[in-house]
C-alpha cells in the first residue's frame, strides 16, 4: 500500500483534499524504478495465470492480460512507452498503460495483490538478474588476473608491509593475493543470491492471500528457488537489499585495496607499473602530466558505495514491522550500487590486462637489507634460536647502516664480529631468488607455491562459470 | 588537472593510446556538473577581467571572451546549449562552445588557471546560492510553527518521555521544542557559509599562479568574503562540502524526531493529530487506508543524506594532498544532499501549516498518574525530603494500580494511610492546567514561559529575515 | 610485524632513539588484546608441534615450551598474570612469560612465524567460539518465540501498515514475522563462520614460510576447516572480521525492528503489552513512571554496532595491500560487537519470554474499517473487478466517516446505495475471525498457516541445535 | 528520569518484581559515566544554592550538602570513592554516597530536578573542559608546524596531484597547506563550544523547574554563556555531542591525509623524510624493518572516530522527543573521540616536531618535466594562446620520452622544430627556483608568498592563545 497520485487514484473516493506539488515529487518513485519495467510485467504475467487458476479471471481474460503486457513490454523495450502524470510508480504506470489497451479484465489484474508484495517481487526479480551480471564481470577480472600471474611468474618484486620494503616476493603472488580477495566476493554474492531468490509475491500487503493463489505456480513461473515464509516478514524486510549494498562495499574496498598499490608503483618514484593510456588522463595545465585516474576513481567507489549503505542501514534502524514508506529509498541505493560496481569491474578489467609492468626496476628495488630475515634464519639453521638470531641480524644492519654500505657488503669479518655464527657460507644468503624459493609451503611465493594458487583459481573459476 | 576525452583533448599531443568508452564514461561528470553551468561562466567572466589587468588579454580580447560567455549563458538558460561528445565537464564544455563562437581569443582563457582551482570556484558559487535558499525554507518552516504555538498555546495534551506519559505539557511547547532545535540548525548553517565563501581561484592546480592575477579583483566580482590561503589546501580541500553533508544529516535527524512523534500522534491510538489530505496516501488494496506517506518519507531522508556524508568522508580518508580525482565523489552528494533537504522543508512546511489538531483528545489524554510527581511536590512544599516524598507517590500510585482506580480516585484516608502529611487540600493538586502553570521558570511549559519562547523565536526570525 | 616497546625490544639491536610515552600507549594493544590469551596460547601449542615436526625444536624443547605455555594458560585463567611493562600485546607478554618460566627454548617458538599471521590466527580461534556463543544466544531466542506463537495462536490483534491499523491478524504471525528474520542471521552467521574458520598460521609476515612448518597439520590441531590460499591476503585481510560487523549490524537492526514495534504497543495509548519489571525502570523524578528502558537500549544498540562497522570499514578504505597497522582498529571493533550482540539477545530473550500481553485489548482494537478490504473482496467473489471494487469499498468507508459511525454501521441500503452489488449477506463480512481465516496460504495469517510456519521453525531449530 | 536498580531504588515503592543481571549490566552506566564525577559535584554544588535561594533547603542544610560534596569530590580525586552495588550511574553513585556522609538533608538535593537535567548538565560541563584542552593540543600543533615551515622555508620538493609529480613547490609550502586546515578545525571547534556551553539544568524530566530556581544564578555559577530556550529540547537533545563527534571525524581526517602523505614520503622510493625512532617501530620477524606505525596509526583513527558519530547519528534516527534511553550511548562515543582526538594530536606533535627531512634527496627529485607548464608559460609570456602553448609544449615532452632523454635535454633546435617561437632564452625555463618564485600572488609557493602564510598563521595563533 504505497502512495498515488490524483487522476487514477487507486483508492479512488476516499480523498477529497487537494495535493502538493512538492509533496507529489517528493513521493513518486517513477523517475528511477521504470528501470524494474521487465521485473514488473513478468511478476504480473505470472500473477494473472495464478489468477486464473484460482478462478478470479477467465482464461480469456488472462490472454487479454498478458497480450496487454506484452505489448507493453515492447513499448518499453522500444524506448515508445510514455510515462503520463499520475504515474507515480512503475506499477501504476503499466496497470494504467494495461487499462488503456484493454480496458475492463485490467481491473482484475490487482485482486489479492498489493503493492507491497508487487514491488519486492520486482525488486528480487531485477537484483537477481544484476547479480549475474556482476558475477560474470568479477569472474572476468579474477580470470584476467590469474592468467597474467601465471605469465608474470618468474618476475620478483619488493613485497610491502606498513608500505615499507619487507621481503622479495614473486610479483604474481601479488596479483594473486588480490584475486583471492575477489574470489571470495563472489562466492559471497552467491550466497547472496540465494537468499535473494526468494518469492514474495502472495504477500498481500500484510497478512498474506485471501485467495487462491497457487504461490508454488507463480515460484515456478518466476523461477524462484524459495517460498517466503511469513507475510509481515515478506513484505517488510530488504534485508536482500542490504546484504548486496553491504557487499558491493567490501568488494570495492578490495579494489580500493588493490588501486591504492598500482597508485603506489605507478609514482614516478616506483615506476613499477606503466598504467594504458586509455586509463590514464592528462592534465588541463600541466603539459607533461599523466594521471591513473581510472586507479583514483576506483579507490574513490568504495566510499560513495558503502555511503549508501550507511544510508539505507540508518533509514532501517528502528523502522516498526511492516511496510513503512521509508523503505522506498532501496531503489536508488540498490541501483547505484549496481551501476558503480558494474562499470568498476569492468574499467579494472581494463585496467589490469593492459597495464605494463617494468621488470628490471621491480627487481632492481629489491635491497640486501629485505634479506635480512633470511640472514637470521641462516643462523637459525645453524641452531641460534631465533629471537637471538634475529637480534644479531638487526646488529648487522646497524653496523651496516652506520657505516652507509649495503647489508651484503658487509664482510665475513664485519659479520662474525657481530656473532661467531657467521662463516663464508653466508654469502649465499644474497640471493633473491634462492629466497623467494624457500617460500613453498601453501601461500607461499615460492614458485611451486605460486603456480599451485594458479592451479586453484582455474579450478574454481571452471566451476563458477558454468 | 582532471581528465578529458579524444578529439578536442586539452593536452593535446602527449597521447597516443585509445581509450575505453566505459572509463570514458566512468570518468565525465558533464551528466552531473553541468547543473553548475551558471557558477562556471561567472567564474570565467570574472577571471578574464584579472586577466586583462594582467595584459594577458587585451581589452578586445576581453570583451570578445565576455561576450561569447553570456551568449553560452543564454543558451544554457534557454535549454539549448548541447552537450557533444568530448565534452566531459562543465569547464570543457563552456570553453569549447567559446572556441566555436569566437574562436581564437577562447585560447586564452584558461592561462594560468587549472581545472583545479575553477571547479572549486564553481562549487562554492553554487553552495552559497543553495545555502540561502536553504536558509529561507528553514525560516519559513520555523516562522509557520512559531506562529502556530502562538496561537495553540492553551492547548494541553501528554509529555512523553520513553514513550510514556509523563507530564502534561501545552502544545505548543512542544511545536516549539522543535523550532528551537531548528533554528540552531539555521545558525550553524549561517557559519557554514562563511567557509565556504572564500575564494580559490587563483590557486591554479596546485602551486598557486605565476602570473599577475589579482585575486583581490576576482573576490569583488565574486562576492567572496575571504581568498584562500594556501593553494595547495584550496584545490586540495573539500572541508566545505562535508560540512554541508554534515548540516543536512543533522538537520534532517531534528525532521525525522518531529515525524517519528507525528506518526505516533496521527495513529489511530493517538490520534491527537490528523494530516491534510495532500500530505497524505491511501492503498492501492486497503480502501480505508490513510497513510502519513510524507512524515515516513522525511523520517527516512534522515538515512539517505547521511549515507551520502559518510560516502564522502570514507572517499576522504587517507587521500594524499592536493588534488585526486577521487574528489569527483563530492558533486553529486552535495546536489543530492541539497535537493533532498531542499524538499523535505517544504513538505515539512506544509504538514505543519495544514495539520489539524484533535484538542479533546489530547485533553483526555492526560491522566491523573501523571500527576504523581505533583502529588510528591505537595509533600515537597510541606517540608518533606523529596527522595521521602518520592517514594510515599509512589506508594500511592501503586495502592492505586493495586485497587485498579485512578490515582485521584484514593481518598484523603487512602492517601493518610501512606502517609500522615496528606490532608484535604491534596484534592488541589488533580488540576492539569494549575499543575502546567507551575512550570514558569525560563523554559518551562507555563503560558507565560511558552509565550516568552514564541517572543524569542520571532526576534530571532526578523533578525535572521534581513 | 607490529609494534614493540623497549627492554625486551623484540627487534634487538635496531632502534637507538627514546620512545614517547603517549606513543608507547598509542601503540600497544595489550589493554585488550589480552582479551584473547587462551587463543593465543592454543596457537603457540600447534605451532611448536608443528616446529619439531620440522625439527628446528626437539622434542624436549617442545615438551618444555607446551609446559611452560600451559602454566601461563593457568595463570590467565585464575586472573594472576601479571601484564609487565613492554608487554605491548598478547603475543608479547606471552613469549615473555615463556622465556621467565623456561628460559632458552622460548626463544624458539617465534621461527619462522610472525606477529601478522599470529595475531589473525589468533583472532579467528576466539571469533569463532564466539560466534558459537552467539549461534545459541539466537537460537534461544528464536526458540522462545516460536514457542510463545504456539501457544498465543487465537490471540488476534490489529495489523499495521506504515503504523497505521491495516488487517486484523494473528498476534502470533507479528511473533513470528521476527522471528524469520532473525533465522536469516543465524544462517548468515554460520556462512561467515565457515569464511572466519580457515588457518593463516603459516603466512610469516607476508611471503609465507620458508621452513617445513607443515600447515595441514596446523588446521587439525587447530580445529580449523581450511588453509589459506595465499601468504599476502592472509595477513593484509580482515574480511572476516568486518563480516561479522555487518552481521551484527543487521542483526540488530531486526531487534530494533522488534522492539520499536513493543515500545508501541507497551504505550498507555495502545496498552497491548506490558513488560515485566525485571526489564522495565523507573523515574528519579516522576514516581509513576515505568519505562521500557531495556527496549529503548536494543534499539538504540543498532547504532552502536554499525558505527562499528562503518568506522573499520572506512579505516580499511584505501590501504595498501598487506599488513598495515591501521588493521589494529579490527580488535575493540570485534570484541565491542561481540558483547553487544551477546547482551542484546539475553535481554531481548528475558523480554520475549517474561511479557505479558493484553489480549483483550488488542482485539478491542480491531475496528470495521480494518474489514473494508474485505467489504471490497465481498464484491470481487461476486465478480466486480478489484479495481471498482476497491473504489466502491472506499466510497463505503467515506460514507460512515462523513456520518460518524463504524463502516458495519451502515445499513444494506446504506451499502447498496453506493453499490447495488452488496446485499444483506455483506453482514457476514464484519467478523474479524472469519477474516483472518481467508489467508490459508503459505505465509498467510490463517490459524493453519500460522500452524505450519510454527512446525517450519522448530524443524528448523532442531537442525540448528544438533 | 533513567533507570535504576535494587536495593536504594531511587523510585522507591514502584516495582515488585526481580531484575535480570544481564539487564542491569546492560542498564548500568557507571562504568564509564563515573568519569564525569567532577561535573557532577560541581553541578549539585550550583543546584543546592539555588535550592537555598529558592527556600527548598536552608542555609545550614546547604552547607551540609555543599561539605559533604566536597568530601566526595576529595574520594574521587584521590582514588578512593567505592562504587557500590545499586550506583547504576554517576548521579546515584554521588546522592548515594552524600546519604552515607550527611544523611537526611541529602535527600533534598534532587527536589525540582531530573536526571534528565541532570546528566546533559554534567556532559556539557566535562566536554567544555575537553574543548579546551584541545584546542591547545591543536594549537600546539599548529605551532609547531607554522615555526617549522618558517625554518624550512627554502627547501624545494616535488608537488604532487593525483600522486603524480606536478610542479615544483616548498616543502613549506607543503607543510602549510596541512596547518591552515588545521586551523579551520580549531575554528570550527570554538563555535562548537558555543553550543556546548548553555546551561540545560532547571529543565526537570520534559516540563521545566516548577520551583522558584534561579537559572540564572545556576548559569552564572556554572559558568555558562547562555541558557537553554525549551526544557524538551534541552533534556532531549544531543547536537552538541553529535556536532563534536563530526568534528573529531573531519580534524582526524585531515591529519590522515597528512599522514598518508608522510608514509609516501618515508617509503624507502620517495626517501624525502625520515621518522624519529621514537614513532616508529620494529619487525618481530624481519631485523631491518622501521615502520612508521605512527603514521599507520594516524592515519586509522579517522575510521574509528567516524564510526563513533556515524553510530550515534543511526541512534539518533527517528527516536521520539525528549529524553528517551537510547541517548545513553552518547557519553562513551564522547570519551572515546576525545581519547582519541587527544593523543593523536600529541603524537603528530611529536611527529612533525622530530621528523627529519632529507633536502638533497627532495630536490633531486625535481625533474624537468615538472617545469613543461613553465615551457608553455614561456610561450604565453611571447603571446602564445594558452591552450596553444600547452599543446605545443606536449608535444615537446613526447619527443624528450619518444628520445628517452630529459625534456631540458632538448636543444634549441629540438624545440623550435615543434614550435618556431622558441628561441635561445629558453634555457632559462630550467630553473626550479626561478619556477617557484613566480608563485607571488596570495597562497602561492615563492618564497614571499609562504612566508606571508607563515606570518598569518602567526598572528591567528597569538589571537587564539590569548
Amino acid at each position: 500500500d504505497m502512495a498515488n497520485t490524483e487522476g487514477s487514484k487507486l483508492w479512488g473516493g476516499r480523498f477529497v483534499g487537494d495535493t502538493d506539488p512538492v509533496m507529489e515529487k517528493f513521493n513518486a518513485s517513477i523517475a528511477y524504478d521504470q528501470r524494474m519495467w521487465d521485473a514488473d510485467i513478468r511478476g504480473s504475467k505470472a500473477y494473472v495465470k495464478a489468477l486464473e487458476k484460482a478462478k478470479l479471471v477467465t482464461a480469456d481474460e488472462m490472454n487479454q492480460i498478458l497480450q496487454g503486457l506484452d505489448q507493453i513490454s515492447d513499448e518499453w523495450s522500444k524506448g515508445v512507452f510514455v510515462v503520463k502524470p499520475g504515474d507515480e510508480d512503475i506499477h501504476t504506470a503499466n496497470e494504467r498503460r494495461l487499462k488503456e489497451l484493454i480496458d475492463a479484465p485490467a481491473g482484475k489484474l490487482h485482486t489479492g495483490r498489493s503493492r507491497n508484495d508487487q514491488v519486492v517481487t520486482d525488486m528480487r526479480l531485477w537484483l537477481r538478474d544484476a547479480i549475474s551480471t556482476l558475477t560474470d564481470n568479477s569472474l572476468q577480472l579474477i580470470s584476467t588476473m590469474v592468467e597474467r600471474a601465471a605469465v608474470e611468474i618468474d618476475v620478483l618484486c619488493p613485497g610491502y608491509t606498513h608500505m615499507q620494503r619487507a621481503q622479495p616476493i614473486r610479483w604474481s603472488h601479488w596479483i594473486l593475493s588480490h584475486a583471492v580477495a575477489l574470489s571470495r566476493d563472489v562466492d559471497q554474492l552467491q550466497e547472496i543470491k540465494k537468499r535473494v531468490n526468494v518469492l514474495p509475491l502472495g504477500s498481500g500487503a500484510i497478512a498474506g492471500t485471501p485467495f487462491d493463489i497457487d504461490r508454488e505456480l507463480l515460484r515456478k513461473e518466476l523461477g524462484f528457488d524459495d517460498i517466503s515464509l511469513n507475510s509481515m516478514d515478506a513484505t517488510g524486510q530488504r534485508d536482500f537489499v542490504v546484504e548486496f549494498l553491504f557487499w558491493a562495499s567490501l568488494c570495492l574496498t578490495h579494489l580500493s585495496k588493490m588501486a591504492e598499490d598500482l597508485m603506489l608503483y605507478s609514482t614516478k618514484e616506483f615506476s613499477f607499473v606503466t598504467l594504458s593510456d586509455a586509463y590514464s588522463t592528462g592534465s588541463s595545465l600541466m603539459p607533461q602530466k599523466k594521471n591513473a585516474d581510472s586507479l583514483e576513481l576506483i579507490r574513490s567507489k568504495a566510499g560513495r558505495v558503502f555511503g549508501r549503505c550507511a544510508g539505507f542501514m540508518m533509514t532501517l534502524k528502528g523502522l516498526p514491522s511492516s511496510y513503512n514508506k521509508d523503505l522506498q529509498e532501496d531503489k536508488e541505493a540498490m541501483f547505484d550500487c549496481y551501476d558503480t560496481v558494474h562499470a568498476v569491474l569492468q574499467v579494472t578489467t581494463g585496467v589490469m590486462s593492459t597495464l605494463k609492468i617494468n621488470q628490471s626496476v621491480m627487481e632492481a628495488a629489491l635491497s640486501p637489507d629485505m634479506l635480512a630475515t633470511d640472514l637470521a634464519y641462516y643462523l637459525v639453521r645453524k641452531g641460534v634460536p631465533f629471537r637471538e638470531a634475529h637480534g644479531i641480524s638487526g646488529k648487522a644492519v646497524f653496523t651496516a647502516e652506520s657505516r652507509n654500505i649495503a647489508l651484503n657488503q658487509l664482510t665475513v669479518e664485519d659479520l662474525s664480529a657481530v656473532s661467531p655464527q657467521f662463516e663464508s657460507d653466508v654469502s649465499s644468503v644474497w640471493d633473491y631468488r634462492s629466497s623467494v624459493e624457500q617460500y613453498t609451503a601453501p601461500g607461499g611465493t615460492a614458485k611451486s607455491s605460486v603456480a599451485a594458487q594458479v592451479e586453484h583459481m582455474r579450478t574454481w573459476l571452471k566451476k563458477l562459470e558454468q
